[in-house]
């Protein structure tokens, strides 16, 4: 529960046409919302919502000021607005600190005095889980791995050894850091010999990693998660890859090995990535497409294809198959045309 | 063990030419069958084996049954009549009902009486436990989540607070149900800020959820995953998805946020779909195909392309590059032939 | 530590210009590298570096000798050599025996007297542990499953009941072996019966599974993977494949139901392989690219596409659509030129 006024202020929206000491007791979307819950408007799809919504004010950005009857909270960047003032409803997780009785720590490890170890963690030899970090049922911190101030680990997260977590990391469960890199030598027999994965992962201050993505360590320097890197679930991010800061990559994505992505690059849905490549700042990838070679403009690429029926799809993907033919046909064509020209 | 009899009366199969008091011992495949084993025939690809298989019996349609000659069990529909009879010789897990004794239990949590926490699991506080439950090792269970009557967790998922999950559940080893939604709100300064995710998932009855698959709880209102849908491994489901009933996706399916997917629709393997669209009842995409828009029509989609011997590859690909040139080009021909025609 | 002579005789490479008894305190890359410290050239794209290198001593070919100013070490197979020598600088982990205070195992599970079972592990009723293995903190192993000689469990593994690993095992956090397959029959109302999964999963010798890579169990007979097979993170193998001898798959590569894959094949990052087809010995495929269909010839395939500028692309993809009128078109216009030119 929040007045009015307590979130205008939190939020860093101006009030219009509301009463500052109104409580509200809620979030929800245009079109649910009701008595005392507060709403916001983030994106056009939602706005034809406005004019008819219930809920008792809306986070808005001024644009859409007029369109709305409620009260309004007014910002220029209404999705932050509406970030901030949502938290003010999050039911948080009580804060707990010590060792749960049935995590297991080496007496090695040193603990933070006000951490937390949930059910069932284990905490190896020499680990270091500093000040205020909340560490989930079922997680593993691997021999002298470092937990970073304030982080938080869910449920369920592997850190493998000596792997670096910044502060205020927040890891969602089955996640696993610091996992081996896949490095193989083929011998002249045909078979693999594994290539010693000596390095490890360095993870800077404010990621957000999600729920069974992997990265795996460095084979000889660390892999490194730059600062404020946000990465959905299910991603894959190989040995010695580079992501540097404020990049947010969307679910499924994939990063081959030494892939060097810029600073507040942005990664649609399984997007793959191959290896040895650089990618610039502020590049922008739309989902399932595949970045195969350096990209050195910061801009937006695209290579998914969408679907289409099914027998359509099936012919186009036939002609696709002699499109160098039908090149070399409209070549000749074009000759032929030239050399009637010339005879006309 | 079963007889013939008896499985024809599980199957609701005919028994063709064989002894009902018959003693069958085990399932095989047509090809790999031998005495006393039970086969079956529900795809064309492997009719050849028919004529030789040395099975005692065999499921199949009612067309296949001149081809066969071994006893028969004919049925409309044999994969579901070898569905069930086939559960006849599962080996079934002991049925075990009580507390691991490493098992940990906020006192607050309600357990029915008939139900199993397996080793090293942890229940959390207010999570309710229904009749018959069987979650076996390494599971955690969030604060305030349900899990409903009958339903299986096998090993190691995570179900999240507040997640509720319906009757029947069966979910397999990695799976996490409710981990943040990937909400982020981007500041001026490029930095992200997260929006907290303040809903949960509602999973209705018989669903099957695949292993390592991950499900987001909601920004405000639920990730709805309707009565007897079918998700295999490695899917992602993004917050405030709707999967409608009897949907059935294969793995590493990955849906964006507030994606909606009607019901009786079926994705194949590594499909992904583009957030805040519809798919309409009854659509099918097949495998590697991007949904980037609605879907309004039932049918069958498809965006894949096959592989080519890279060279035959290369080529397509530096062509597809040029295919808006080519359409100019084929244009201006098309003009100058038209041109000459009027002029001859 | 180690001496360049050590080495040497451990990676089987001829020592070049440098004192047998200098000591080596770590490996670095050419760049890197410092005072003692080991480096390596196994790729052109870094032999830049090699002139200017401060390592004390470089693996490299036969080819690279001349540009190297530092002393050598000499090897046909440079990469093998390296992997060979980085064995000798990795931190081992300590080896252990026994079972923790906190695993739970048993009591008619076989635990060889040299075997480890780490923090919270859950060992089932019939499991065979043999010689030597190593099972990391919170793994489970389900009821008569088999860990074979010297295998390595890194963490959270989840080996499902009667699966079979084979020796030298090294597998990763998340991974799940033994999985419940996707089979499902659909009845006529269009609801989804389960078909029981009564195969298992056989793991030849020397195989390595990735971090959250999944593997299912046959349907009736069992998913094999054959020695030597190398898997990244984040694989899905469905019931029924089989993958042969020494084939090396990269990260999120998904492989659906019954594919038979080759020896010696290496599967890009992503790939995608539908059900029921079979890949030849030798095969490559590269990323995100989809085998639809059998591969009978060894050789290397692509279907993937790389990205182009947005805007670039959006016309692309359009036109993709419209592919088939253009070769209609440019038919008709052959034709047309054909008649005038009998016309002319």
């Amino acid at each position: 529960m929040a007045t009015l006024g307590e979130i205008a202020a939190v939020s860093g929206a101006r009030l219009h046409g509301g009463d500052p000491a109104m409580i509200i007791t809620g979030v929800a979307s245009l079109d649910h919302a009701g008595v005392g819950q507060l709403s916001f408007l983030t994106h056009p799809r939602y706005r034809h919502f406005l004019p008819l919504t219930r809920a008792a004010a809306v986070i808005l950005s001024p644009g859409d000021l007029t369109a709305c009857s409620a009260p309004a909270l007014v910002a220029d960047n209404p999705h932050i607005a509406y970030a901030r003032a949502a938290a003010l409803f999050e039911s948080v997780a009580e804060s707990r600190c010590g060792l749960h009785a049935t995590a297991w720590v080496h007496p090695t490890a040193q603990i933070a005095a006000d951490a937390w170890i949930g059910p069932h963690c284990v905490v190896e030899a020499g680990a270091i889980i500093e000040a205020g970090v909340s560490v989930g049922p079922h997680c593993v911190i691997g021999e002298q791995a470092i937990v970073g101030e304030a982080s938080r680990l869910v449920a369920r997260v592997t850190v493998c050894r000596r792997v670096r977590l910044g502060r205020r990391a927040l890891v969602h469960p089955g996640a696993v850091i610091g996992s081996d890199g896949f490095g193989l030598a083929l011998a002249q027999d045909g078979r693999w010999l594994k290539v010693p994965q000596l390095g490890s992962v360095w993870v800077g201050d404010d990621v957000e990693i999600g729920a069974n993505t992997t990265i795996d360590r460095g084979a000889l320097e660390d892999t490194v998660i730059e600062d404020g890197v946000k990465l959905d679930n299910q991603i894959q991010v190989a040995h010695n890859v580079h992501i540097g800061a404020h990049s947010a990559l969307a679910g499924c994505v994939g990063i081959a090995g030494s892939a060097r992505i810029g600073r507040h690059c942005m990664l649609g849905g399984g997007v793959g990535v191959a290896g040895h490549l650089t990618i610039a700042d502020r590049v922008q990838v739309t989902g399932m497409s595949l970045v195969a070679q350096s990209i050195t403009q910061s801009g937006v690429y695209s290579s998914g294809l969408a679907v289409e029926p099914n027998r359509l799809w099936n012919k186009i993907s036939a002609r696709l198959r002699r499109l160098d033919e039908l090149f070399r046909r409209l070549t000749a064509l074009e000759k032929t045309i030239k050399r009637q020209d010339g005879s006309v």
